[in-house]
């Protein structure tokens, strides 16, 4: 319901993985009920049927990539809309039951996407150790709690949960590595504009013709409208026909962005609106080009007006 | 004043040429007064002075090209607006003060544009003859009736206003070149849409630079308007200015069109709006792109408030 | 060595997977040694370092969407490019030991992402089996054939592997659901041009304004070269550089896509090219543009030619 | 014949013209034989039959704006190219038989256009005298010497040659009005580049669809090719063919403005080259963009050669 803060949350789990720490970094999220899902669709299933009012799922990271899953599940079906974004720094810990030195570790468990992450790290420090791939960063966590491995890789959260000792922090390659999580509800009024938000879209072309994506990129770039991300896939539902989820700078409730989104409408075989929601992190966007700020389209509003009614232009 | 038809017209002078030719193809100018001007920009001026209701000046024609010294007044000054568009045919006559054989002409006086625009007729058929520059076809048609010339390059109402016999019609080179003229008022409502209509722009840029002008064509065309002139001029005021004459499909009143100027008027140094009215001819333009209708953006506009308001899209 | 096809093939383990399953369809690999590789890392890494000729990598399946390991790694480090394409249907099939009624299955063992694939068939046909996790879809079909879950969902190859029993054949609720494989080696020169080849890039653009994408997109479409994928990443490397991955329709040899890659390379702040190759499948691609054949640029170039000589164009 | 300097030079008469003092301007010109021709027509004839080497006609002025016989004529028939051009000054003077005071004159000779660029100076310096129409600058000046007119309205040049006592000069509205002039030849190697040159092209396009001119705008854009002067005109030949006059920063030489052209001449309906010369005028044009010297297409091209080769980018 609109105004009313969701208090039932749902997360992509098994708990103790990074979902979970995003989740704990929404305020609201503190206060309301947590409930792990065992898959994308089902958290936003549980968001649709009404048992619960926004689900946590990852969008993006910075070594598997985009989530298709949460984009297929987002451009089908029953609409739902973004109301949040988080960022959440990957930072993998190598955990133990005990404070063994690095040197004694013979056996690591590890997500196979933590293990890549890791990689130079681990070739660098416990180049003995052979690592035995677990489902998830919890379950590996939970493994070396068990005994069955000397230590695991897993998230900061998901050591204390499991009682592990912390024996290295910081152990992923590439320090600025990030996961990117959604906070989805059931449509509603949009987060009030802040000034720096994010739109997502989800736009379907007829055909995979030279321009056709060219044409929806000029459709926002005629409006100062930026794009900061981009990804095609191909829909299963007929040949030739592709989806652009797009992430653009800028708000619904902004005139520029308001045309632009009213240009794809009409030109595009679809375009799904995702939501406008406030970006996260602190890096400040380009500002938008001259002559697109509000203000500057209830300038030339007025002069058409006063041309059409045949005034002083 | 709106809704009162125009009653008093001035024309590019002398009495004679193609430009009164033209205005009296207008209905209401058969029944008003008509005066001629010694220049474009003195029949420009009675109009902005209130001494006359409306001009017809000429745009263009096929040999002479873009008359700039209607377009420069256009774009300077007291805003006019055009209302109406006449394309004339450029229909040249030779004639003679009795029906002498074409081989006994030995002069002919002829305005130097008209003699150039029957340059291979005259070669083919008064070999022999001298052209004798005149200074205009009202004038070349005097001469040949004062008897100071054999005979005269001149339009058709200019050889019976002088009374003198036709020898020969049709004698222009290319059979469709046309001169093409402006009625041009003081503002006010443009005439209504009739589907079929042009729109005149002056763009101002304020540069040069590559891409300038693409930015004004992609402003146009990202909303389906289609271009049927563009003449660039250097502007005298500040070095580096350039001003494009725009001739667009469509009508100020349709949105696409609307949206369009809105953008223009928000991208560049500044736009001057010279009037919409209706496409002179028979030919049809080339339909709008799918999605540029009135009803495409009425769509795509409830579809974006019903967004904005959290709704289902 | 170019010329010399490989022999040494490594693959993403385990076996029994999609990636084994996709190197057999390559009659070079059924003659060669097929070596699994525990990561896409570790695979590349076999070819770079000369222990292997060729690796065969996921680009890309249906529900888990780009794999963004095998981006990254094939946009870092030594290059390395890719000569073949393998697009594989996504088949799931549901194996057991016996040939048990699908209505005594009480637990299922599935890969998370073949589970999340197979869901609505799940739902209708086993509602009352619990799925439970495993790592892979061949460690579900050995964990079914050893006994510790009733059925596994698994890939073909691996059922017959496990020597399980077929219960059910199709099980993907998307019938057309695939996964795109690559073919990766050192460089060298590419595979000759089949009228039907894609050319993949990773280009660089140095900020997120307005229009830098538009511009890359502009060098591909003004000579004709389309894009059949596009996916940004944000780069690690230096904060606000993106790196796009671009399938492109046509092959290097091609003089368009040539000097659409010179294009790129002026004006990108970099660009990787990763391959042409032959395009999978028996979809027809839009034909190139009028144009853009290579006889159009052949026929451009003389006529420059006899220009800058001065002679008659 | 090429590397051979023209020494017979034709221009637009009469003498004492504009066209005459832009002609003697070149050194060249002044050490040949300088011949008036009648009309455009005749002048650039005059080189096609072999009768002249160059000629000087106006391509536009400030006040008529385009010329468009000459854009006609360097467009149709046997193709010339513009070696060089020349941009003047429109400076008029009043000259008289004798020294009269201003307020004395009674009666003024001058070429309508003349006219019009001195209204505003006529209105207040000589506001009771009457101004009547003459065939030419130079007819203005002879006429004034006969003594017909109490003055005459010429260019410097003709003042002097008329043997007029000059009574008042730079009386033209605007002081930095100009004519542009070219010098036309037989084809032949261009001028060789200055590092600021012009380019002159006539591009025929087949339809006035939406984006037509875009796309020609959008084949110099990309290759960095700025644009200084669009005509657009339709010609007679056939309905619905445009064809644009473009002028060009850059020469034909340089590997950016190379490739513009084939991409013209790829996509367009047809492209006449019109000729590279120096730009006149002491202002600097803005510089190419990043990536589009000649140096930045040959790193371009031995990157590509090395990619086709299989070698290390």
């Amino acid at each position: 319901m609109p105004g009313v803060p969701p208090t039932r949350f749902v997360f992509l789990g098994p708990e103790g993985t990074f979902a979970e720490q995003a989740l704990r970094t929404i305020p609201a999220a503190e206060h309301g009920t947590r409930t792990p899902a065992r898959s994308v669709p089902e958290a936003l299933d549980a968001v649709r049927a009404g048992d619960a009012d926004a689900a946590l799922v990852p969008l993006e990271n910075s070594i598997g990539g985009q989530v298709g899953v949460t984009l297929d599940e987002l451009a089908d079906g029953e609409p739902l809309v973004i109301t949040r974004e988080v960022v959440l720094p990957v930072q993998f810990v190598l955990g133990a039951r005990t404070a063994v030195p690095l040197g004694e570790i013979r056996s690591i468990a590890a997500h196979p996407q933590a293990h890549a992450q890791c990689r130079h790290w681990l070739r660098a420090h416990v180049p003995a150790a052979t690592v035995v791939d677990a489902l998830s960063n919890a379950a590996a966590a939970a493994a070396a709690a068990a005994g069955e491995y000397d230590a695991a890789i897993c998230a900061p959260l998901g050591a204390g949960r499991a009682r592990l000792t912390v024996l290295a922090k910081d152990i992923a390659d590439h320090a600025d590595a990030v996961t990117r999580f959604a906070l989805v509800s059931r449509p509603g009024p949009p987060p009030a504009p802040t000034g720096d938000d994010l739109t997502t879209l989800a736009v379907y072309i007829a055909h995979d013709r030279v321009g056709a994506l060219l044409a929806v990129l000029t459709e926002l770039a005629v409006r100062g409208v930026n794009l900061t991300r981009i990804e095609s896939r191909p829909t299963g539902e007929r040949l030739g026909r592709y989806v652009f989820f797009l992430d653009c700078s800028g708000h619904v409730a902004e005139v520029r962005m308001g045309e632009a989104l009213q240009g794809l409408r009409r030109v595009c075989a679809d375009v799904r609106f995702l939501g406008s929601y406030p970006r996260a992190g602190t890096e400040r966007p380009a500002p938008a080009p001259p002559g697109t700020a509000d203000a500057d389209f209830a300038d030339a509003a007025a002069w058409l007006a006063r041309i059409r009614a045949g005034g002083p232009a």
